[in-house]
């Protein structure tokens, strides 16, 4: 499972923070996840091909790529996994050009608002939709 | 805490096992919940007012009025209460008109797409940000 | 069959002729008709959600919802039945807001501009298309 | 002569002060109001309807319904009382979607951003309109 | 009465047989047509033209030109006779240059979506025009 | 307090008599005011810099300028005088471009649509506001 | 010189009273003019593509193919000839569609509005401009 | 009879050359003209509005007020003299602001892109159909 | 195999070379080819719905039909023969209207801006097409 | 060299230290300049057409002309004198009116945000220009 | 000359398969060619700058890039280099957004739809067109 | 100090010597830099991050991001320093795309035009704001 990108300035928890988080609640959910961060677009796509044999879904933050980076989509087009899009702030109390992503189209869903709980809940429900649990 | 609108026709759970769940999960959480049910914008305008002085918090689904309806939106406004807009299916992924709220600005956050486990997603957000959880 | 809402300004024929020279077009076309007229988007929505188990068809002036109402749409989308929508007025002729329409992209087909004969022609429509005359 | 709908959040005056302030300028200016309230846009069309034939003028806040409603719109054109549309805030120092308003091409005239004096400078316009003194 | 300009392609009925239909329908009616139907736009145009001093009204299906034919709409309102226009598909369910017809807003009115049957409710709804029956 | 600028267009009252309605007015609320007319957008945007220490609220009909004198808003911003914006006619009713005003955003107010009493009332609304009578 | 398309609805001189007022004006102005006439924009393209070898300018009524046609536009490009567009109307006071030309960006001049005059005008300014007198 | 504002920079005629040529053209055809230049918009108001009461019709340039200028649009709906707009350049071949007239709309016509001859030949068509010789 | 329609104003080459050029690679490719060339919009629909009965695919420049004609676009729907799209100059390096085809959706591809090559590689493109050699 | 427009609102230093800070910062660049302020559009035109024969260069900054004056525009265009366009706030920090500018695409440059520094950071801009000193 | 980025979702072949097929045609055609794949973004630019002093041409698939890169256009241009861009899939039948190529404009030519044939083509074109073979 | 992104196709100068310039220009003002070039949109991302505890201020030319790198702007919000954005030609005389800036909203101001002056006096403007000289 691939950890999005984050910016630090985004509220007051630590990647670290959030990283500990999602490991503790993967363990709890029975599941393995890999983490990953990084500011150029190019390294994500490259991850996000990789993640397509390695991992059976991705929960990403594409921060500011998620308003343009057509080539994000593309790779997760690509990679052909479900994943779960996941913002700190609510993108719809935000600037104008916040509030159209670019990926989330093929997402399985959007979670937006929650701060680190916004990863958290998207780890739940990525599990949930892989193991079928989403009547 | 109000339950919105939920037309049957995005999913195979009925509202009443939409309803169960919250119910459950509410227990779980430690907190009451109270659930309301229309398809006349007016009556869910009526409750929201009321909700103001009753409950801490709403849960809302507004389907189809997501998209136009200012007045459920002043209503979330004048009731003062923090909310959580959830949708059963991912509006990004269909028609354009969808990929609009006009509720979505004042939320605390948006979770879309994973079915009935939005709702409990919502539920557990919404319960966490009450209780100052949401660092 | 559900006859839709229909304002007193359009022409000089009350709902009363529309809903007697329809009783009389459906008789002589075989079937039976139930007529329904209000005023309030959400009856109107209660209404389309009751007919899907009662009724073959729907015959639907959405008059100003047409223009807005997304919670109509998606009542016919929910219900399931083919509709046909007619408008008194031809929609084309008048003010830019109203010629778009949110639920004509869903129905069997539309007719406007032929005051009570919009009716008429309709429910002649709506019947050959339930009869399967329409190669 | 109607009075419209009116949110609690709109300033410190109540629904009642402003129904009082309302009955006393009636008084003053020598002409008899009524005053009606509701969150139901179907009740305030069905109550637009009826005034027609029982009154000489409305005096209108539509409030969130000024911006999509064009069933309220229909209601005053078929209506066809001179009406004058208020607003207690200033719509042009608001959000975009607050500044198009779906009923004031067809009012005698609008009045917006004076709290509850709009109500009461409505009420004077329009009896002056009805008196015939707007040379 | 001047039939319109038809594809092949959208249905089974050929143009025959919609023109069989039309004439058996117009002997029903008590009424006489003429069929006229081009590939080009100004053989249209020519005819439309004539059709001034011959006939009483056009039923036309603009096909392809009803998105771009100002030509056509131009020599609709020279020719100065009441017109109905038809189309096969229902064309607010295709692409959005569908929806946008050039032509419809000097029409009595539009049908469209019912195969064969738009043409043949068009000859209807024109002759009741003709005969002043749409009260 | 500044009279705004008033073509001789919109209604068979004169300059003068709006002028001596408008003193008349003042007389009885006991204010002072001071009138001026200019067709130049400079000596108006001089006149409201005047204004800034000698008056204490501007009521001011832009007249076409509402609709893209940017220098006249910045003037008025300049300013930081409480003013009313009045129009004589309903420019809602009218063309396209007159429904948008680039003054009223700061506006306390804007009426619209009463002919010369557009200038009465607002003169009422701005000396209520001034003194605080605007709950 | 090719005399454009012209409908009979744009006044009440007819096509032949413009032919004649355009020989005699040619006359006049020692110049040699020949007029077509069609429907068909096939036709005028052919015709403007046969006249770069013949004529030394053109005036051109493009009538309703002024708002569409590339196709009569590429065809004054490539004859390469100094052409002059007229309008019987002032298309400015028209519906929205007729202000756009998509063939006035090419013309050495535009001239609307004045009926038979235009062509008058408008042959006036061609010869003036091929006389090297347009200072 | 008003001359319009013209800059310098259009062309080799200079505005006394354009005066001179007006004023001959003008004694052949046997009415009176008067001309008027100046930059300030306020100004040219004052000048229609003056006009109004002494001239029969209105020859103008508004030059870059043309694109803008509200003003000067109601200043000559209010003179309501007939008009005609006249520009030295094709404003069709010019940057896309240029292609907006704020000032057509209500003009007789319009000449554009013929230099100096746009006014000789405005000034025979404003003669000829004060004349009433526009068939 | 239809050719399309092409001005002579794009390149050196004339329609003869091009139709030359042609005849010698589909030799050489071992296919038939006829080629059709006409300033006719109705023509070239009239030609391509005769195609679908006899050739086995379409290459076309459509010319300025490319940024309007949606009865070519219909045609060659109805046709159901796959197509290449081609155009002399690179469309994208031109005017704005230029960079929307219409006809380019439902198109196999499209290349454009080599000349006469864009033809010789269509036919190539195609023709492997039809040979099912695009892996 | 002229000054520009300069509201008082924009910052706590006046016009008079702006100005004297230009003709220090001139003296030590060994340029003369001259200062020029007004609030009317057509006194600013006046001046920058008087400039072209005196100055060698322009420092402007428009202030609210900034976004519609079209005449500003054409002046400086007709000056022919290379300029700066300076505003005391970032313009792209402010409404997005402010956004636009009618003026900067003829300009040498533009300087936005230093408040007074953006007037003596053009000078030694534009001074450079004129010395050639733009490598 | 540069090989460009190529996801490998758009067909069967892989990328070695059109590496390959690239090489055994610019034998075929006596040229040298170098392949170059990324997802960088900054790497393709990085290239891009570095051929302009190797390669005679590019031939470039920019994949999502083609959508909103200007940094590769950029690039592109300040190599100074023809260029021809080319797409696996017909970008005109896809997403809207896949619609608009901005690196299109400074492009030799495009070619659009063919799988790896787009690239054969594309090489072709290229060829022919650096030889000076595009009459 | 950072300095930002420079293509070399923008003028005679090269990076070093505008290195160069502003190494000197910063000596004179008493202030040290660091100068940072890439064409990463991602290591540009990582080198502002970093910036934010080692410098006082950004001097950046964010080149062809400055039209879509959201990233960027997110960075420099994060960091949280003050900058100043810099271009080397008027980007508001080029194409469309390159007169919006995704960036100069959060700047201190932007300086846009003067080739090498742009980034010395992009320089100077940020150490006096640094410096608390903007008065």
């Amino acid at each position: 499972m691939l950890g999005g990108r984050e910016p630090e300035v985004y509220g007051i928890v630590t990647i670290q923070q959030i990283n500990d988080a999602l490991y503790q609640l993967a363990e709890k959910l029975g599941v393995e996840i890999d983490f990953f961060q990084s500011n150029h677009e190019g390294e994500l796509v490259d991850k996000i091909q990789q993640s397509a044999e390695v991992f059976n879904g991705i929960l990403i933050n594409p921060a500011a790529y998620t308003h343009y980076s057509y080539a994000l989509r593309d790779a997760l087009a690509a990679a052909a996994l479900p994943y779960v899009e996941v913002h700190l702030s609510n993108i719809y109390s935000r600037e104008q050009f916040r509030q159209h992503s670019v990926t989330a189209a093929l997402a399985e869903g959007l979670i937006s608002g929650f701060g680190m709980n916004s990863y958290l809940l998207g780890l739940e429900a990525l599990v949930k939709n892989l193991s079928g649990n989403n009547s």
